[in-house]
């Protein structure tokens, strides 16, 4: 039976101190859920209300709560009647294996987050490299905007500018999303390597800008009084092209 | 002099209710500001802090405000110490100019409304049309992540099927975003016309379908395991090709 002191300790989740000292994350709905019970993390709690299971009989493992429950541990306005508690997996070294790396340089908003992250695997990238800066992945509304791709792609922290040093070294490709580099759509390097993207406010940090060994730039129209491009999208277009 | 009434006021424009009653919207923080203030919307009001003066003095037709008095004013956490109230244009008739023109079916989410306008302006489309259902664009959410575009922009609401139908019966293209459509980088299409992005959750309405006279499909990768892109980053990607 769900205890006072559980429904009180899914609420904390919220909270990215909590998430830190519990070692566990929230996932609500029925779509991430079921993407969750199909990956290798772990689960240690799943709850669902009559009314959910009613129309999703295929939850049946899942301990039924009150609506009143129910709404005391989601973290959203309406709660999608399915919430799964589950744990943080321990970061493994890096490895990568996809030819092109998505690299997140101090991302601070989950939305843009989670959507770099579903948008690399649409693309068929399956590393991302992030500074240590970067928002926590495991924000309520980052994990909401990967759609579940969070639990099938391999996602890592580090120090970046380092990280983006020892590839240079060995002779990889760095391409960093800025406002003056080479033409996207007339590249005339191989996208092969690492693809870097900057923050939503000040882009790639100067650190991390002499790791860059292949400025791109996705040219804007002649008179647009546009200053700059959302992260995410900036992402997603410079991904598009560059794995087509 | 700042009265009790108008501070109240201007917190009530956080709710679509007073924006429409009132006909105002409100805009916060520096750039945003200075682009408002370069553009054809009337001003009706602009308050500043004086440590937001003190760093801005270009800022100085501006009423000063404490910061408690901006605090109860601005929807935002931290209030960037800028804000200014600003009329509600009427709509006028839809006449378009751009070659492609951006046509929005059902975008609920402020964020993605705002992030698709600005990525059109980088991208030389100046003409959006938009469902009836279409989020608020005064949401406060949707003009800052318009970041400015807002104010330079043609943005029509309209009964949107009625409108492509029109178009279609003139012999205009109507390209839509969708799964199984023409191959976006293999299109032998000439991009010209009206490109049509669906909601977030649904895609594009069935009874929009009927209108689209080409169907366009980001390609997926190989293998991979994600069932859709999100709005704003689709439209983006469209919209980058078929001006490039």
């Amino acid at each position: 039976m769900l205890t006072k002191n559980t429904i009180k300790q899914v609420a904390s989740l919220r909270q990215q101190k909590f998430r830190k000292e519990l070692g566990l994350f929230v996932v609500e709905g029925r779509k991430m859920t079921e993407e969750l019970l199909h990956s290798d993390f772990e689960t240690v709690g799943l709850y669902a209300t009559e009314a959910f299971l009613a129309e999703n009989p295929s939850f049946s493992d899942a301990e039924t709560v009150s609506e009143m429950q129910m709404e005391q541990m989601s973290g959203q306005d309406t709660p999608p009647g399915i919430l799964a508690v589950v744990r943080i997996p321990q970061q493994a070294e890096i490895k990568t294996t996809s030819r092109l790396v998505l690299a997140l340089d101090g991302i601070a908003n989950p939305g843009n987050m989670g959507t770099l992250i579903r948008t690399a695997e649409w693309f068929g990238i399956h590393d991302v490299v992030c500074s240590l800066d970067c928002v926590e992945l495991w924000n309520p509304k980052t994990v909401q905007a990967t759609m579940g791709s969070l639990f099938r792609m391999k996602v890592w922290k580090t120090d970046l500018t380092n990280y983006l040093q020892q590839a240079k070294n060995k002779g990889q490709a760095i391409f960093g999303a800025l406002l003056e580099g080479e033409d996207l759509f007339r590249m005339s390097t191989k996208p092969e390597g690492i693809l870097v993207i900057g923050s939503e406010s000040h882009g790639i940090r100067p650190e991390v800008l002499p790791c860059i060994t292949h400025p791109v730039t996705i040219p804007r129209a002649g008179g647009s009084a546009t200053e700059s491009l959302n992260a995410a999208v900036a992402g997603a277009i410079l991904m598009a092209e560059m794995t087509k």
